[in-house]
């Protein structure tokens, strides 16, 4: 696929298909995502790949359950934590659901060695981008999902899915195939959002 | 340019050519990088574009300056911040040097009001990978610049730049010509960074 068309037809897939997923093609995806660019070339980027669905069920459910935990939490947690203050909190608690993954048959989870680098979540969220890219050039679908974050809270879930104490769990990506078609929704203009400092004499915004 | 050529062609540009750059083909890159995903869709993304030779000179002096401020505090800033703990702090000032910038004729910095929601450092980085892309599918070169994350401690440049207190400047990505032919480094293999949680039965690493 031509690459702003990747760009431009990529969607977060709300509904996967119950089709399983190759693991040859995740694979594929992966090899994709690690040619994104690392601080000081240090690679510091790991994946962690549940195709599992009993453990994909049981990860959804806890993540789901750890959720609404914090969410009793929130009006404590809007005074003291930067991350929910104001209408942040409310406004990311709406997107908490028991079906996390949409249905994913995949999960990929990006993360690295805290000791490893200062920029290793950039790192690795800029290899989640070129992962979800390369999906929708082998003609499947993805969807970033927030929510999986909470791992780095629970150790019960990191030991099980064999994650290291010192490692920091930063992208979750659901992968499959997506069920039916959905156009991305429109973004804003690029002269909306963009800042121009340009020689004196030029065509300024 | 196809996609997967795109992603693995891509490289970080140590050297841009002295070549400006038509501010059609930055609006391009700019477009592209629009269409990573946003938590939520909320779409905070926000980009400041430098193309005044002069200006982006004096930034990349000044950031440099800043960095070796910091780079003396670093015996300190070991023992207190965890970012620069362990080898990780000596290993990031290896990087600071004069010529932060490359050479390159335009930086984008992309950034995000604080308050637009709980996600935005991560939506920044989304795009900056995508709009590194998208350069790279037009003929361009990038290069993706750490350091520029000091403006958010430069209130004097921030205001120089237009960039409203209330903003964080997340990732700088330098934008050009490249000068000369390089090929992107080798990247670790799959299998060696990579862990699965397949179904009972599954060949496993």
């Amino acid at each position: 696929m031509e690459l702003l068309e990747a760009i431009r037809s990529r969607r977060s897939v709300k509904q996967f298909a119950e089709k399983p997923l190759p693991r040859e093609l995740i694979e594929q995806v992966l090899e994709a995502a690690l040619w994104a660019p690392s601080g000081q070339n240090l690679q510091p980027v790991r994946f962690w790949v549940i195709t599992d669905r009993e453990v994909l069920k049981e990860l959804e459910s806890a993540l789901y359950e750890h959720g609404l935990k914090l969410k009793k939490l929130l009006p404590i947690l809007r005074l003291f934590v930067a991350r929910f203050k104001g209408e942040k909190g409310p406004r990311l608690f709406r997107s908490l659901r028991p079906a996390l993954f949409n249905g994913a048959p995949a999960l990929v989870l990006t993360g690295a060695d805290t000791g490893s680098s200062t920029t290793y979540a950039k790192d690795c969220t800029l290899a989640a981008m070129n992962l979800m890219l390369a999906a929708q050039g082998l003609g499947l679908g993805s969807c970033y999902f927030g929510w999986t974050a909470l791992l780095n809270r629970m150790s019960d879930w990191k030991k099980r899915l064999d994650i290291p104490s010192g490692v920091e769990i930063v992208d979750g990506i659901g992968l499959g195939y997506p069920a039916g078609e959905r156009q991305p929704p429109a973004r804003k203009a690029v002269e909306e959002v963009t800042t121009w400092v340009e020689p004196a004499g030029s065509a300024r915004q």
